[in-house]
């Protein structure tokens, strides 16, 4: 545990550039609420989007991106002793949280959506020029803040999966938990073979659609969808028509997608998915948070009763969802698969653009990492 | 009752060319079917685009257009005596009936949704050459299969209303039952002023959504929008920027539009409709039954939590309901505001040509009409 | 506004015997948290039922009780400014508020089921004998704490409407949300008349069902009823064969109710409805809290397909919906018909009892009465 | 294939008496329809109630019994070349099939749910007395009359499991689809270790729900639902109090059942049942056809909000999906664990002795066993 009365924090300025290391004095828990060391933080996609100011959201610069992580408590503020589904939390157990709604608006007590609230409260899109700094999780603290929701990890979980599972996983366990039932008659796309597309993979594969195909790449990552259950693999090579594989997956699942993910985020991916998709089949939309429109054949969604449901993020249900579902298949799936090398906190820029070139699924901040 | 041993058909040689007139032998009741005297029979927009030729289903001339109508029972199969709710039939009786399912496809059996049923028999788009003949319904008879559902029309209902209910009410009947609950705080926008549109406002003026938006034209059937309960409505004119139309609708709803309906088939309707949601808003599509791709943000569908639904036509409880809804509501509505003037049989090019111009709303074919 | 140091309260200090007015210090307002005067303070069958001792819940006395009320704010705790639905709070605002769920538990976080919360704080039913003393809203003041959800009383709702629609109204509403969609073609039967029932008939009168028949009493109340939407009413004589009441339901709806409200709370309820229900019907339990078990014949729910669905108390964004219906249709409903005499609080025991005898339907405390 | 210009039927003249081998004509085949040799049909516990005279439902002797069969094709009626989901049909090929909705009521055209038609033809129910006789199933024919459902049985998929799966796991598959979503962190339970509760133990062991308890007897089965998937057993001994089983079923998922099926049909299954539930659960009812009204819980279902769904054999497209379901986990469920002993149609009343006995889970009848 920390004695520490300061920590460091990778700042970035301005877009693009190298994070500047900084230190911040050490934050205190308000009631309610926790202080955590950071164990490990995961890059997430959005992080690099952030970095390289192309988010749709709103940004405010000085920033400290990094919104997947699991955290040691090192503070418990008054009547933080639960998390939020009830367990104990001591200190050094570690917990990953969630972004805060605002809990006063329509969305998130008329319609009990606090995911789509419009005034939720994101760390890491927010200046951490003010006290008390620690806002997203490059760094070596954080605060989670009263309202925030927070889960304990399992103690089987490593704390790099644990990271992952606080964003890309709990995102895919909110979008499965609306696109209905999946069962074993079910022909099941995915599009992506990214950090989503895998998980997603791996929670589908537990259902046992009669196909589960997962349309992405580059080569290795569609082998790991194999290995985590896909029935059939895809591959995307951008230069090629769309139809081939519009073609190949109406081949594989007969009837087309009886239910599809997308989780690529990629241009044309709606273009091309709805041509995948059966009559009276369900599509849910996750991985495009920006990017230009798309041209999609509107008669296709009436005639063929095809039903779209836009899925964001989740909420802290999920997260609990999420660290028991890594807890119970680790055996079943082999997390660090997906996981990249590790960096420390002033090797940051170095992670991302690693990520950015496809090099890394996800690589690991540790920022405990002697460099 | 007729005692004709031939009728007059009012056929489509090519398209858009005008229509003969050709007399075929009166047909009889096979085992389980009706045959009926077409008393009254509507136009619809899918009969003009088969006239133009740019129906995106299959069509195949010679043809006898016309799909809406009320039959009045000249002949009954043996097995035929009930309806498809179990309503007694007699000689004399006026009948609605619908497209004919295969009954033998995973859309009909497996996901029973018959009205996804690719080889569904649409009578009015298959050729007339062959015996029977009498496939579409302008002309004086028409043949109920015996494996098509049908519906007595109440004795209240005038059979232009029933002709009119039997394809645009019951699109909208089955449309807002896949839009789920509609309630008072709901700010309901329904985009195109046709037959659907209108239909769809009386419909959803019975539960009396906060707001009631009918974005169309021309200015007089937003008048009868407004008779008919919309609480608000915003003309269309093609040449202006949809901005201000989403501004619009965005003023009056508050939050933007937390159910709405897509019934104009338009170019680009979607495009505008989906800037015009709220956040965790329902949009149900069933106007656009071909054209060019639209222009989407798709990243719009994810980050408002937005669900899409394609609906086609209805089944024949839906055109049940819609009888029963005629009936119970003519005082409330004028049926015949929306229903346009009579035409003889060789009358029908005018009747279409009307329609196209938009000089009525819906024209009224009644083949015993004396010209 | 009140300059008051201390404040009365109508304590319950044993079962059934009158209560004793009490002066506490004036409450002050957490952070997050309101303090209020009571305007007004409806009783609600759970208060007599409570003084009675004979309520499911665990109760703990010395009690306060009361738990409908509008109440008037007199402080404001930082960070309070806005409502549950992001309404402006200021000063001389009425409010109503929420019993408050854990946000730490299965219920709470999981299934987002509030209302399910076993760890609920529920005001009324804790004892007052500690600081601050003023729980339930039999009391000059209450508290509204920092994470009960809270809404602004619309100007034009009377205090003893938005006090009734905080406890009966929301109830019903959240029942409403859990009965799926009620259109025209719909058979409702609502058991009870009592302002559950009441307040029932006006919501589902809305939405025009073919029948809304109400069974309850006494003979006033179905009067009522039907001035407020039945289309049909049967007398409950306590003492009749429950077979003629089912027979009548029968004959009225034709095929059973499609859609019931168990709303009576009454021995046999459920074991009577059931046999009023239609094939496929959905049945709502939310009336019975507590008594014996019923006779419920298993097969009827098997061989006609019924969905019971059991609806608890409602979250707070039930009481915005409830505020804005009350609000709405004031000219449509009156609300005060349903509204009993006004006692002040040294009259509460004769209110209680008045309701008992079923004399008044919702009798009316407000604490500055005179008396 | 058979050329016998008659056939043998097991005739029940009366209750509880032993059936008569009677001859009859071999029946043709209707217009639509299908005359098959039964191959294999195995006895159902209505079948046995049937006999005992007493099913819930009306019976009409002289019976054939029997409803679960495969039967193998002799001839095929002109337009029945393919089944019901669009396989073709060739002579020799073998099919299951559905009992016949009237589609010609509210409930099968209004409400798309045939299982729940009141003038459903069931066969096995109806008198043998006229031509064409082949009612029920033990016998040497059965008519698949024209208007009925059918499914061809796949090869790999032997007689006797498909005969089984044509009731018992067809009923399951339509109850698990009323069932929502089922997820690995749920806590399922279900009643009952006959054909339905281990069907139901086989389908959902797919979904690998947290917990998967089995509540029954005798220990046999129990060992059979353990190997096929069950998490949890509980011994159910009728002559111990139910407060027992509730303690270990609450003790074993730690927040009671958050779905559960009734697949006993047991006295007082629900009133156990109920006690079972976790908040907000769903409870599915199936095995209760007649028997007693049972005491249940009312407040229970209110304060936990239960939602309890009944549920009804099932539709062609369950059949349909209950024969993939057989075929594909093959390897994974040894479907013959299930099955009992082969008699001739002159053993009929020894099958069902052994089945009344408890000796025989699903005893199978082969009309062509030489005995």
């Amino acid at each position: 545990m920390s004695e520490q009365t300061t920590g460091r924090a990778a700042v970035m300025s301005d877009y693009k550039e190298d994070f500047e290391i900084r230190e911040y004095p050490r934050p205190v828990a308000a009631p309610g609420g926790l202080v955590v060391e950071i164990d490990v933080a995961t890059v997430c996609g959005s992080d690099v989007h952030a970095w390289q100011g192309n988010l749709a959201l709103p940004v405010d610069p000085p920033l400290i991106l990094g919104h997947e992580m699991a955290g040691r408590i090192v503070e418990i503020g008054d009547g933080a002793e639960l998390d939020s589904v009830g367990q104990r939390l001591e200190l050094g157990d570690r917990v990953v949280w969630a972004h805060v709604p605002c809990g006063r608006c329509h969305e998130c007590t008329v319609l009990h959506q606090p995911v789509l609230c419009a005034r939720r409260y994101i760390a890491y899109l927010t200046s951490c020029a003010e006290a008390p700094h620690f806002t997203g999780t490059f760094a070596d603290y954080a605060i989670v803040r009263p309202e925030a929701g927070r889960v304990r990890v399992p103690d089987g979980v490593e704390s790099s999966w644990a990271s992952a599972g606080s964003c890309a996983l709990r995102t895919v366990v909110k979008a499965l938990s609306l696109a209905g039932k999946i069962d074993h008659d079910d022909t099941v796309v995915v599009q992506g073979a990214g950090p989503l597309g895998l998980f997603a993979t791996a929670l589908l594969s537990i259902h046992e659609p009669r196909k589960l195909v997962v349309v992405g790449g580059p080569e290795d990552r569609l082998e790991l969808a194999r290995e985590w259950g896909a029935t059939d693999t895809v591959l995307v090579d951008p230069s090629a028509d769309p139809a081939g594989r519009i073609a190949e997956v109406t081949s594989i699942t007969g009837r087309g997608a009886s239910v599809m993910f997308e989780l690529a985020g990629a241009p044309g991916v709606m273009t091309e998915g709805i041509q995948m998709m059966a009559r009276g089949g369900r599509y849910v939309m996750l991985g495009t948070l920006g990017g230009r429109p798309q041209e999609i054949s509107v008669s296709t969604i009436v005639t063929r009763g095809i039903t779209v449901i836009g899925s964001m993020s989740g909420e802290i249900g999920d997260y609990h969802t999420a660290m028991q579902f890594l807890d119970r298949y680790q055996d079943r799936f082999d997390w660090n698969r997906m996981l990249g090398n590790e960096y420390g906190l002033d090797e940051l820029a170095d992670a991302m653009a690693a990520m950015r070139r496809m090099d890394e699924i996800k690589p690991v901040i540790r920022p405990s990492r002697q460099t």
